[in-house]
């Protein structure tokens, strides 16, 4: 089975008139994404985010839990936030899994494009052999289209079969799509 | 397609030694299951809660956009929130679908359960016709037992293809359910 990572982009992702922002960390975002990744067996989790003071607070949120009170009231939370990583941008968490030639990079959003990768088939391509996949999340109304154009693959949008409203959380939409991949199946 | 609706139950939900207790409110549930109630066309999102004055922080909560600037703002988030009804019992939830002998109530929970209703075949009957369906979930440490025996059915728990824990948030929980039980497929 192939390793697979995921990030969450602070910057460059859309604002709700389509310009190009930085958008602040959510508390949540950090445990949720943290949760659902130890869950479904991801290896990392980057919090991408070009603020220094900003990657600080991860950092601090992350370190409250692995040496304060809070890790011993709820060890499984510990080591959900242990595989938390904050970094700059998205070509440093490139590094840590091995260089941009070294992986692949799929990216998420909740418009419909006609190339997209089926979730289906992707999690086809997860179970065989090949490189690391870093699966990439935007906050904010989403990832810039920069990072969709620079990816390997962009997965399907999630629909619903009874509505056409998409306009999930991220917390809701990266759980969706891990589970889509990395879930057990009955 | 039978109507489906969801709960989130703040009482009686267990702590972390497995004692019945009461939880507190929490903005980013209210917000994230609506936002997922409304993708997958679950037609209610009942917040229980057995204490007026956090009932009427959901209710201040979805007042602010229903009728202040933000509704404006982001339009999908308002109709997301139309969604949400505070009721201080299950019981008032089963009331507002026609009554308990007229729905199927359909918990959820993170332990394995010998019994439990695999996510595939619960789609299945969703599918059909039948009464309508309330899925509940539990804050804190999951739902008290009085509420899976009083139950139709307990879903079975999310778990990943690659790892043994299973400790999501609820708001991650809810959306994969969601999913798993209305989600379109490729």
């Amino acid at each position: 089975m192939r390793r697979v990572a995921i990030a969450l982009v602070h910057h460059p992702v859309l604002d709700g008139r389509g310009d190009v922002v930085t958008s602040a960390i959510t508390n949540l975002d950090v445990h949720d994404l943290a949760r659902s990744a130890r869950t479904f067996g991801a290896s990392d989790y980057f919090v991408v985010h070009p603020i220094t003071a900003q990657r600080e607070l991860v950092e601090a949120i992350v370190l409250h839990w692995k040496e304060g009170s809070s890790g011993k009231r709820i060890p499984a939370r510990k080591d959900a936030l242990a595989l938390v990583r904050a970094v700059a941008s998205l070509a440093a968490a490139y590094e840590a899994l091995g260089g941009r030639a070294a992986i692949e990079v799929w990216t998420t959003s909740a418009a419909p494009d006609a190339s997209a990768l089926a979730a289906a088939a992707a999690r086809e391509r997860l179970a065989g052999e090949g490189p690391p996949v870093l699966v990439v999340f935007g906050t904010a109304w989403g990832l810039a289209a920069d990072v969709h154009a620079a990816a390997d693959a962009r997965l399907a949008p999630i629909v619903g079969l009874r509505a056409e409203y998409n306009h999930l959380s991220v917390r809701a939409a990266c759980a969706i799509y891990l589970d889509r991949l990395l879930g057990a199946r009955e």
